[in-house]
């Protein structure tokens, strides 16, 4: 699937499956939901985290598309986490019915943006090639809390080959908007990440020998705060399964 | 002056002076402080507009300084402005007495910031050479609006030599965080600017044969939304006369 309208329309239809890879060339993002109530307390998470959490786009309460995102946010991503009391309570296809009209969505910068960059660079991304889900892990290191929000960073991990570490972090430092450069590169213990086969959300991938481990701020981190935070509901995407919008990478590239 | 606390301490004592050239290296920013339940609108506004409105710090509600303004934020300004109703009643040069408990403060990057690399890449800057402040205009272009806020886009204006026009962009590309790359070059008419010489704040500078207006977006883009949307009350900086952090230009560098 080339089209971001067409792959919706897929995912609508009832196809599960992580986006890493999918439309290349058009902007993944990441989608939390919360009741207008808190929506202040997350623009302001956001805005002190910005490199885990770029704010890409924010609808209306209530409001099921976007301005990027043509699509309907309650059915057109491949899978969602439901959130309630700050328990994952279900993952769902879509949450047609669970839509409140004072939900704020808001739309987060997700690191498979700047996968096909990585890729034309020459820089190998090892679950892009394994069709997998990207490994992703909570750390040791907390965001700046906002409001009622607090919680952890969390980071997703590609092996890169040591030679290429230096053009994996200037490809990526041109793409703030979708996370940027590397948060961490090298020992994941340093971050309190124990064993890189066991991610917390995605799933793991081999490290080669003369591969570093490398780590980027990603958009879970809005669930993992839901779930350190506990507000009374919230809807996400299943992590490595994406919102793909109508906004071009390329929007988000800085000179 | 060349600290940012001795130029705080210069301002708190009732130095009133714009700041274009003040504290080289250091990072300055447009302040808007309003009331608590106006801080979503804001904070989308900016979300929104952030070529207007990069958002480089926020408040708690009352509190009087920043995470990057160590000093105090109701006398360390060399100016304020005081607006009740959309309507500016008066400028100060401390807001002590009119402070409340419950006013979120903004400090929004400011197009001071890349001057310094301007000058270091050999493009002269006007308003620095003559001392002045920059001038400024209200445009023909409204923001998008966000909840009870909307207003048109504010400019700074240099003149560049027509061959340096290029080097200007590229290096202030390299600061979206302070406004970026321009927003227009050329024909101020085309953004409703009927005449330079009379700019809406600050002063009006020459643009000498072989000039080009240059345009960047200005963080008052806030207070013209205060006087279009005229929440109850609100206090910003007086244009030009810019809040001096203690982050430093090269923090809002990006590669």
């Amino acid at each position: 699937m080339q089209e971001p309208s067409r792959a919706r329309e897929a995912f609508r239809g009832g196809l599960r499956a992580p986006t890493s890879g999918c439309c290349p060339g058009w902007t993944q993002a990441n989608l939390i939901s919360l009741p207008h109530e808190f929506a202040y307390d997350f623009l302001l998470f956001a805005q002190r985290n910005p490199k885990s959490c770029p704010v890409l786009d924010v609808t209306e309460p209530g409001e099921t598309s976007a301005s990027i995102f043509a699509g309907d946010l309650r059915t057109d991503l491949p899978a969602y986490t439901v959130y309630r009391d700050g328990e994952l309570v279900e993952e769902r296809t879509e949450v047609t019915e669970l839509w409140r009209a004072d939900l704020v969505s808001f739309l987060v910068g997700c690191s498979f943006t700047f996968e096909a960059a990585l890729l034309e660079a020459g820089v190998p991304v090892r679950h892009v090639e394994t069709g997998g889900n990207v490994p992703m892990f909570r750390t040791n290191r907390d965001c700046r809390p906002a409001g009622r929000l607090a919680g952890p960073m969390v980071v997703s991990m590609r092996p890169i080959p040591a030679e290429q570490v230096a053009t994996a972090v200037r490809v990526t430092s041109r793409y703030p908007a979708v996370h940027g450069a590397p948060v961490h590169i090298g020992d994941p213990g340093a971050l309190g990440i124990a064993d890189l086969g066991t991610p917390d959300f995605g799933e793991p991938v081999r490290v080669e020998p003369g591969e570093v481990p490398v780590f980027w701020a990603c958009g879970v981190t809005p669930q993992a705060a839901v779930m350190r935070s506990r507000p009374p509901f919230a809807i996400g995407h299943a992590p490595g399964h994406m919102a793909i919008t109508d906004a071009r990478d390329s929007d988000y590239l800085v000179p």
